[in-house]
């Protein structure tokens, strides 16, 4: 019986489903992490609620079935949550990455994937809250921005944080600037958070999020502290990445 | 005449007044900074709105003049701004650096030295605003908290920022133990952010502080945005910190 608990637990990948909005770089750091074997889950869907979002094309390329479900054709959000959990039940969904899916989600959905939802937002969480984290960090002017991957609950970009990034911000550049320097380190961060997710890594205290250490890499801390990553501007990643990411 | 520009420019150090209500280890990294000739400051005056702060002490081993004024024996918030204006007029002084100086100022005291306020705050602006930073990031659960250096406005801890550092927090961990490591970073921004106001090398507009690159160093920014400095743990400084700071 251990036996096969441990051979379930090496040979399952959680199966999770990718919400988007548009053009969804952050599904594609997914896809490539699981390409090349530093993630493992089963993207069962990806799905989005406008039609003809690149992210769309992206799955496709990669064999992944897609769902579109339009807000528009609903009478409420609730309404709207319920489809969508129908359609990633059915499909096998356990788990839900949020990347760049702009639409405030309902208990509704919360309740069908109980601890199991995570999204990006491309601020330093709790600064910058909202649909445009990138351009409210430029006006106000800060020498520091990010990203955060955290647990999604009932308030917007609210729940517990998982990992963030912090990059440097140049007060009055030009906002797509940030924005493509935040892109960088979100492509890290958000794969990292979902194997730690996968690997059933994190548990949630109060408003803490705990990361288990790996069993398999155990110098992998130690090494990532310095946080050494191939990015071309300094930047400070906490929790520290770890290999592959 | 241009030559005798030149000397001044040289010779006359900005005369400061540091303002404490506590304990004054960042007053003692500004001493320690002009002491050891990295920063040219001439801290003509340490203020304090309570009577027996350890920052009085600390001034006095280093033959500063000190003040205590305290804001109980005043009215109002504008009478007491406008005793300790009138002491630090006295004395000369032109700017002020707020080192954990805890009360609200006025108007009376802004006006007084016109974009020549600024101040430390143990949060990264605009998130944990107000007295209780470290504790209100920690109760949070943010994985990266830091600190910033900003010009002074009426509203509190709002004024464009001049540098921010982000350091590593550890959901669930003791405040002190957070408070203890962006305490260390702010005893590095704070100097370097005053040796720019005394240089004359920042600018606001609007929001954006702007930041002139250094006449006598050009190699410094390159060497500092590898943010590499003697600090245990990973940080990230925007700007990045200067030769000596």
């Amino acid at each position: 019986m251990l036996l096969l608990f441990l051979v379930w637990e090496i040979i399952v990948s959680l199966p999770i489903a990718v919400l988007i909005s548009g053009g969804g770089s952050n599904l594609q750091a997914l896809i490539d992490k699981v390409e090349d074997g530093s993630l493992d889950v089963d993207i069962r869907m990806v799905l989005s609620n406008r039609a003809g979002a690149l992210g769309l094309e992206r799955a496709k390329k990669h064999s992944i079935p897609t769902c579109t479900l339009s807000h528009k054709d609903f009478g409420s959000r609730e309404e709207f949550d319920g489809e969508m959990v129908r359609v990633l039940k059915d499909a096998g969904v356990e788990a839900i990455v949020l990347a760049g899916f702009m639409r405030i989600i309902t208990p509704v959905f919360l309740c069908a994937f109980p601890g199991n939802i995570i999204n990006i937002h491309p601020a330093l969480l709790p600064s910058f809250a909202g649909a445009g984290g990138q351009t409210d960090a430029a006006e106000y002017g800060v020498q520091i921005s990010g990203c955060t991957v955290h647990f999604v609950d009932e308030k917007m970009d609210h729940g517990a944080i998982i990992i963030q990034a912090a990059v440097p911000a140049i007060p009055g550049e030009d906002v797509e600037k940030l924005t493509k320097r935040i892109l960088q380190v979100e492509h890290r961060i958000l794969p990292q958070a979902t194997k730690w997710l996968a690997e059933g890594r994190l548990s949630i205290e109060g408003r803490f999020v705990k990361l288990t250490p790996s069993k398999l890499v155990s110098s992998s801390d130690s090494k990532a502290e310095k946080a050494e990553i191939d990015i071309d501007f300094p930047c400070l990643i906490n929790p520290p990445l770890e290999e592959g990411f």
